[in-house]
């Protein structure tokens, strides 16, 4: 039920010189399905990560962080779904490590060289002895074109798989950036459940590939929310296999800004779809604030109408019920704020001016925007220059469905 | 649907000498019910009240707070449920005076000697009109024993009306309070679209009044949540008749004490019934965070864990998903919290240790706390000795239908 969504083609899915991917059947939680996935890089691969800012992180959260400052050459990620392995004390650290042993093994390669990501219920201790027994089965499954399987793999309550690729001219040579993602609930600014993988065959330096990571997760995954909630267990990986094209030190070089917008667009793209395929969306809200004195308060006054859960039902209803996004504004926190001063416009249709209801605007303007599956909500502050944008959904009754059902 | 919330009697909610209440059907939104309430008061009687923060407030908490500034003498509440009169610009204001003037020659009292309130739909215009009618019948229905007609005259989405009554004896002489309020979505700390309106019969001077009101909503009002968004309208108000008792000037004195604890318990007992009855509420959660450095830090955490999306759709399933608790802990938002120090019960079941699952925790355990209709949580920091508690529902498949069909 994702909201204009479509699963990914095989076709328009390019694979990554230097990176092949395998899946495997590991019984983590439930039978039969793929729950293992398992992405190898090939030597002097250039990997940057950044990680939830949940202060209870996951145990694989844990060891990435070690492992990326540990280690100049990350050789493979390993993913697995069904259980977080987070709240799980020292008995998940160990298991995380012990999955980066084992398939170091298999890889000859060492267990710093491996980050270990996984997804699923919080607080259950994660079954490692069946992880390490599907290995083999991972590795003999790695192709350069199985992105579709890892992203399928990796899926949790999503519903479509997410996967998005790119290629861009570097000086006559052809650079491919390729992505997959998983949601679906958790999505919150700062990182949610997410998990986000996207790889380059491009020349980027270490420096510039923290650069990027950290400016693509600004983009897209921190201006994305489904329910507010943030995860234990969110990472976002950029590999750089250097492969292909000049080297890039510097993102405000050209080549740097040309790699930087297509890494960014692959990035947004899989955020949105995230949120698409929000657990129960039926809504695709685009939320634009400006006018604002700041960055900061735009995204503020964006998230105040993102999270709230009256304009995420009204959305549900498509009842024009536009005083709550009101609400909304007004309760985001900023002291000096001036009612009279803001518009609010849904898609075309300019429903508040000077911070009352324009005499101009008719409900039945208003239901006919609420009636579509894709909707604009523009704030003008009107006190600034600075102008932002999140995206979100509605909040249905299979959220709630999905979300109290979730472990059965 | 309320949790074990049964309505008020009416042999257990006491007149307050120098209060009389009246309703009236003004058929502001729907007809044939009593959607105005008028709260006349003695001369001499001490009004002192708090307001949403939320910078859309409504035009009549505008003029509320204009009234309160201007006029030593507050005579009358003037109450209406169905429209919210916010987001309504400068006609909104209109209204919300008119009202207060043509209650004025009806009680042969000054504008500013009335205070208005509003709740309901934000955005849609008063119909003045409507209201003004019905003001006769109001002022006809006038009875010092009318506060449960009010109680029921002011609610919303509210199931049951909420009123509390108690008598406490001071110097010999007894003391009576009573209040009554309405919630019951849009709850929030620093008030919620929530109407509270508390009135004793005692001696309070103004400064008394002013302290006294704050602190009863610091230790009641601002300790519940139902959704997290904060209305546009919210007020409560303590108004003092001077009719009984010794003067209470200072409220740490030994009748201040004693009177603030009452006003207190009555504002506290308002506001957890309106978590119970919160919109779609099936449960009843109070949660204690102790072992914080600061008391804001131990709000943090529990408000955190109470707006979490997650958490609250795990209790409306009595499924103990309990690491989603600790997922809220963890991004609360304090930066150098340590997850290996923290402790999680759920009643008298010890379910976290040093940051992982208690071995000696068993899901039976669980399932038997979630299976209740009231339960506790508790969070120990261990990193202070801050405590503090606040109060919640879950969210239900009811709250959605709510909020999605609250307009039809």
């Amino acid at each position: 039920m994702a909201v204009n969504l479509l699963p990914p083609q095989q076709q328009s899915i390019y694979p990554i010189a230097g990176v092949r991917l395998g899946v495997a059947q590991a019984g983590i939680r439930k039978a039969n399905r793929y729950d293992l996935t398992l992405i190898e890089l090939a030597p002097q691969t250039v990997v940057s990560g950044v990680f939830t800012q949940n202060r209870f992180c996951a145990a694989p959260v844990q060891v990435c962080r070690e492992h990326l400052a540990q280690s100049a050459s990350i050789r493979a990620l390993l993913i697995n779904t069904g259980i977080a392995n987070a709240g799980t004390g020292e008995q998940g650290l160990y298991a995380a490590n012990k999955s980066c042993e084992e398939l170091a093994n298999l890889l000859h390669i060492d267990a710093q060289q491996v980050l270990p990501f996984s997804t699923g219920v919080i607080m259950e201790p994660l079954p490692v002895n069946k992880l390490v027994q599907a290995l083999p089965q991972a590795v003999a499954n790695l192709q350069d074109n199985h992105w579709l399987e890892a992203a399928q793999a990796i899926m949790t309550t999503d519903t479509v798989a997410k996967a998005y690729s790119k290629k861009i001219d570097l000086n006559g040579q052809q650079i491919t950036i390729t992505g997959i993602s998983k949601g679906s609930g958790m999505i919150h600014p700062n990182m949610a459940t997410m998990l986000g993988f996207i790889a380059t065959d491009a020349k980027l330096t270490p420096r510039a590939a923290q650069q990027l990571v950290r400016e693509a997760v600004e983009q897209s995954f921190n201006r994305i929310t489904i329910d507010g909630d943030t995860s234990t267990n969110d990472s976002f990986v950029l590999m750089a296999t250097q492969q292909q094209g000049p080297e890039i030190d510097d993102l405000k070089s050209a080549h740097g800004q040309l790699l930087a917008s297509a890494v960014i667009e692959v990035a947004s793209q899989l955020a949105q779809a995230m949120v698409r395929d929000g657990e129960g969306a039926t809504k695709f809200i685009t939320i634009t604030v400006k006018g604002g004195k700041t960055q900061q308060e735009c995204l503020q006054v964006a998230f105040a109408i993102a999270h709230s859960p009256l304009v995420k039902t009204a959305f549900f209803a498509s009842d024009p019920n536009l005083g709550r996004i009101l609400a909304a504004v007004g309760y985001a926190g900023i002291p000096d704020m001036e009612q009279q001063l803001i518009e609010l416009y849904l898609d075309d249709v300019h429903v508040v001016t000077q911070g009352g209801r324009n005499p101009a605007y008719c409900e039945e303007e208003g239901q006919r925007v609420m009636a579509k599956s894709e909707i604009r909500i523009c704030v003008d502050l009107n006190r600034g220059k600075a102008c932002e944008t999140v995206w979100t959904c509605d909040l249905s009754h299979d959220y709630v469905s999905i979300n109290a059902d979730y472990r059965s």
